[in-house]
């Protein structure tokens, strides 16, 4: 019989760190509860004592989420310890998941240490988060760079202290995938304990194979693998959860199986990349717009022919359905709340009818809401205690004309109008809007995302406003592109920290 | 000493494929200049029997290119090749790719054939191609699931019939790495001649392990690597060139070495990237924005302590700088001729005064322009041919306004002018339109790209238009997002064959 590959999924954490993919608690309980559908093991909630909203992500994780482990990031350190316990206080099944760099380059340049003091501080972190829960992760940091001899002495001493789950990180995303999988394997057949601990894989993908080093890792032993949703994460990003569901389930050579329930991987990613802002690339594998394409006249007539000639997976089996519903003007309230748990959003009473109204407000503009729509609806209330507001905005603008913006803002209470013309309209209607907050603000970076089926479609904005040494990070959403780049700017006003 | 391994990109053939990502023959030889000054050894051109526009592109790169061998992809067919073989009649280093699918699902339901006939098929094309050119490629379609043993006879019959490199293509994504390499050794330990050709490995992403699957290849023996710049291609894309240089330039216990220079990778990915208006995602290993980029507090620190404990390239290895030149309304002629020949684009006379002429007219609207700004430019004399001119457009949209567009158009020197109301601007601006061009066209692809730095940018935007049964797609470029959309629009109904 096949081995259970437990699934650790770190969207919420290493997935979160990316600059512009911060998500608010709302989001993260969204995400989570998406993952538990997607029957996700353990789910990484974040890293308590970096931030308060880390640690209150945490612990409202832990009350909306079942089934799934709930894991909390900390260094070897005491406090960091402390307030993962305290996050996890409402968890149903919980982890800590501390640990230190093991390789000599952090060693000797992050820690200033030496090979047995971090041996010993490893085991002290463990021991210390024992006494608070029973499951116990250790990471050995930039493990990919530690020599296999010293790599063991440590997983057995975090062993034999307690770790239940040791992480093998490629911190760098340095390693080949036979040295990876030499590595797990050297581990497997030299540590003493090593059956009385799960270990795990963490693989970036800095070289473009976090994927291949993973699979290498599970055939050499490891049972426990780090994914993210769409692959994203610091850098180049970690091991993708769906390639990794789909390799094993494509590959019966492989002996383990996994909960995944591989339907759910579509809806997740779209999920994932509308909350986060984070397009996925057409070629991206197994969840990107061309994955299951197939363009060119030799591949269209071995499709036509037989399916099989190119295609090795069924695009129903990730969850990509052609006959999408899709919803209207006409949908009532008991249809959007379907379609929104389909896409694992759990909504009733007060908030149901605000994201309903605004529903019916959009469907007034375009005639077919999609998914794409619904989960920028569902995000769409965050902007409700906003000291700063959009009352109007007229711009006029084209091919042989100056564009020219006015612009009407609500200031605390306050009412205040301004005009200005600029290079194109957005810039004429952030000028506007400069002229009313006047403050040394730099937009440093503006994406707009409209991938779309019509030019009625919902454009996204998405921008970073650096203001007093800092860098602000705002969304905004709307049928009008140039409104919605204005909506994004005074999200990023509103989050300045005065 | 390291043994040579040669680079064969196929961006312009395999990559070229994908829908949205078709070049005219301009930006093709700018990719192949560039393509050359990356040091590449084959440049895949295109399939010259397959339209008219890819054999007129091999002629052209042809007579751009010195240094790589030019090759043609064609099927075992005699006509494919005597097309290929006219197609590369100027090229100074030729090569023809041609072949046949070996694995019995090919084999049964795409030609309805038997494994001997096949052989023969496929001996017949390789003799064939040699009566014309030196150096033939044969590509054994979908190895990746044709068993060892029937696709060792098949190699070493075609090596025999003249085959300098055999190409042991994945093409459905499906092998795992130390599959795929095991494949390649028994090629190397059960082939009869094996040493008078070079295996080539050509792998496809599907399920994420393109890159490792050639690594693999390459450890076991093969000797050229089929890549493409940002791993597009065919469904979830090729393997990447980007991480294969890399890999082998950071690695080294892979006995190899190749001809790139990589400090041309990051220009040729931003090339290759805006021509084909292709997203890289961020988290695209080696070139996505945030490939070396460090957003968590552990990790920063750690990198002000010792770049290496997180970082295991070099930024400038790959060519990116953030010193990037930058050029303004007071940069001359020379300044641009040289920036663009830094980009790969070689320019002079007439066509350097065309773009100098738009430089100057986009710098006085934006203050600074960068490398993306002058490869849009480089490429804007697209539109010289069109039938249908854009005059004049004017757009007034807004918060709490009904957008409403005019516009004047230039139909075969014909003027015309109408205005419409919409649901937002650029669905009011192709109202109007449609009020002029009356026709039964859909739109069915929207995509707008503006990954920038300041609200004054170029937005670069790409529509696929649907026309008696036709996808068309076109592509519009101005600091004003909705005249770069009215603009795609325009250059999709240029396109249309009445």
């Amino acid at each position: 019989m096949d081995d259970r590959l437990f699934i650790f999924d770190t969207t919420l954490r290493d997935g979160e760190q990316v600059p512009g993919c911060q998500l608010n608690t709302v989001e993260k309980i969204q995400v989570a509860k998406q993952l538990e559908l997607l029957g996700v093991d353990v789910i990484e909630a974040g890293f308590p004592i970096s931030s308060p909203g880390d640690f209150n992500s945490v612990i409202e994780i832990s009350k909306a989420v079942t089934w799934p482990t709930i894991c909390a990031l900390t260094r070897a350190v005491q406090k960091d310890i402390d307030v993962a316990v305290e996050a996890l206080q409402y968890a149903r099944h919980k982890r800590i998941h501390t640990g230190i760099g093991t390789s000599d380059m952090h060693i000797k340049y992050k820690f200033n240490s030496n090979r047995e003091e971090i041996i010993e501080r490893g085991v002290a972190a463990v021991k210390y988060a024992k006494r608070f829960v029973e499951d116990v992760e250790f990471y050995a940091e930039d493990a990919g760079r530690t020599d296999n001899e010293y790599l063991a002495r440590v997983v057995e001493a975090v062993i034999k202290a307690g770790a239940t789950v040791v992480n093998i990180p490629d911190t760098t995303g340095y390693c080949l995938p036979d040295e990876y999988g030499a590595k797990i394997r050297y581990l497997m057949e030299h540590v003493d304990g090593i059956d009385r601990a799960i270990i795990s894989t963490h693989c970036h993908n800095d070289l473009g194979m976090a994927t291949a080093n993973t699979i290498s890792g599970i055939l050499n032993g490891a049972r426990q693998a780090e994914v993210t949703i769409n692959g994203i994460g610091e850098r180049a990003g970690n091991t993708s959860l769906e390639e990794i569901a789909m390799i094993i389930k494509c590959h019966s050579t492989i002996p383990v199986q996994t909960n995944i329930n591989t339907t759910k991987i579509y809806p997740t990613s779209r999920m994932v990349s509308s909350l986060m802002n984070m397009p996925v690339q057409p070629n991206k594998a197994v969840v990107g717009r061309n994955a299951f394409a197939h363009s060119s006249g030799i591949h269209q007539d071995g499709v036509l022919k037989n399916v099989q000639t190119y295609e090795i997976m069924d695009p129903k089996d990730v969850g990509i359905d052609d006959n999408s519903i899709v919803l209207t003007a006409r949908s009532g309230r008991a249809a959007l709340r379907h379609r929104l748990s389909v896409l694992g959003i759990d909504m009733d009473g007060e908030r149901l009818d605000k994201v309903y109204e605004a529903f019916l407000r959009l469907a007034d503009q375009k005639k077919e809401i999609g998914d794409d729509d619904i989960l920028m609806l569902a995000g769409a209330d965050r902007t409700a205690g906003h000291s700063i507001k959009l009352k109007y905005l007229q711009v006029t603008s084209g091919v042989g004309v100056r564009p020219v913006a006015s612009i009407g803002l609500d200031v605390a209470g306050e009412q205040f109008e301004a005009a200005a013309s600029g290079n194109g309209p957005v810039d004429a209607a952030i000028k506007a809007l400069k002229c009313i907050i006047r403050r040394q603000m730099t937009l440093k970076e503006f994406t707009i995302q409209a991938i779309s089926k019509g030019s009625d479609d919902v454009g996204k904005v998405h921008m970073q406003v650096e203001y007093d040494g800092q860098l602000y990070y705002g969304f905004g959403a709307n049928t009008d592109i140039i409104a919605a780049s204005v909506e994004a700017y005074i999200d990023c006003i509103n989050k300045f920290r005065h």
